[in-house]
């Protein structure tokens, strides 16, 4: 719930989730922004079909019983200092980007209005959410663009600036879906993070200050890189192979817990209140 | 070599090795085999093109020196006593087991007279090779069949009675390129192993008693559950999504070796030698 003072949420999505029947996803964003009573923003900026995918949100939300939605769609740098897109943005209590090209989205609008904007609205509590393209600008440094099904080498992955609402990690989407465990370690071997993120379809990590739970009908798998035993990236030219020796590996499902700072699952299985069911 | 009465090597092989220039994985597998002197049987149970695989690989075999190889073709069990096959087999130097239906090998070899004198010679010194099906029937529990791209599940894959010249451990082949590690996990969280193999494409580990060494373009997966803090498994319906909790993940390319029985990569690289490269 925004408006609370305390801070944000973020709901980073594997991409494809579920928009007919239960959306529990999409039903995880649309609570924790407020319910009924949340003033909801959809970005298009990732996509070259806003118009669709933006009424397609819209009509979800809407169904959950959401009144207030709007679609903000930034073809440009200069949309993203629009005062009437800047005034709906500093009322709303859940941002939600949508799929796409994940360049488009920090091309547009990464340190822009709009960019400070969101992040003090996610500094004073509301929810910040994305999916697909819109899940991988989350931290500090994303995936731009990379090879599935491969091993881990430099030249399978390109690293960019992202939106840097969760530093320190790398997120990689559509994960045991397009076989990406080795984009995700290629990723995390060329910047400073020690912790991918490889979220499945239909399926989401709510991060909460330094706990993040997972939702959805898929999984999450964690690589925690901090206390390998060996690593050859540093004498490797872009197409050789890399090494990797004693990484920790988790597989959460829905429920499971973790902890950001600790870098630890948390072992005790959350009850599902009925509302959530 | 073989006939030293040394024990045997295993050459497990991820699918897909190169079959034109310069063969690197083959090439082990003849070296070791006994090189130009080696006694090579072609095992095509798996496939259902015998003729055409079993004279592919007759071509490059002969290609690289070795001028005595057979291929050896059951088709029914009564085949797997064939005195002129189990002749043949006795002299042995190299046993290779193609590609194809892993069911087909088990289910036309396994516990015949072929399969007590292929274990004889393998303790008596002969290398045991196997690539994609052949691959998978090493262990003494196989990966029957499974779906690729996904998160671990119980219905993700089949388990089987494998060969069992490698006890203890599962394979996977076709690792990266198929976006495999779900289905690895699935798999082992299903028998007592703790040890999965993911083997790339073009990739072989060769096993010489406790010491694996990769050989080959991709890399190999290794997880390790032996000292998982937390796993669902045991309370899991057949869809339910898997959470597993510090599992030990090595990814390992060529050159790189690996201790079996202490279950740690061994880091110091070997240096190729001159004729290998």
């Amino acid at each position: 719930m925004a408006d609370n003072q305390e801070p944000g949420q973020l709901i980073i999505i594997g991409g494809a989730e579920e928009k007919d029947g239960d959306c529990k996803v999409l039903r995880e964003f649309v609570r924790r922004a407020g319910g009924t009573k949340a003033r909801i923003i959809i970005m298009t900026a990732a996509t070259e079909l806003p118009r669709e995918v933006g009424e397609d949100y819209t009509k979800i939300f809407e169904r959950l019983g959401t009144e207030d939605v709007r679609i903000i769609d930034t073809v440009t740098r200069d949309d993203a200092s629009s005062s009437t897109y800047l005034e709906a943005v500093g009322k709303a209590t859940g941002i939600f980007f949508t799929g796409g090209d994940q360049s488009r989205i920090t091309s547009i609008i990464k340190d822009t209005e709009l960019d400070t904007l969101i992040h003090k609205r996610y500094a004073e509590g509301a929810v910040i959410a994305g999916t697909s393209a819109g899940a991988a600008v989350m931290p500090d440094v994303m995936i731009v663009e990379g090879d599935s099904k491969t091993n881990p080498r430099a030249e399978v992955v390109e690293m960019g600036p992202g939106m840097g609402f969760l530093p320190g990690i790398v997120i990689d989407q559509h994960f045991s879906q397009r076989g990406r465990l080795g984009r995700l370690i290629a990723a995390l071997a060329q910047q400073p993070a020690v912790l991918g993120f490889g979220i499945d379809e239909d399926t989401a990590i709510v991060v909460n200050q330094n706990v993040i739970e997972v939702v959805g009908s898929g999984s999450v798998t964690i690589v925690d890189v901090a206390e390998i035993t060996h690593s050859n990236v540093d004498n490797l030219l872009k197409d050789e192979p890399m090494a990797i020796c004693g990484a920790k590996l988790h597989i959460l499902p829905d429920g499971y817990r973790y902890d950001l700072k600790n870098r630890k699952p948390i072992l005790e299985r959350i009850i599902q209140p009925l509302a959530a069911a």
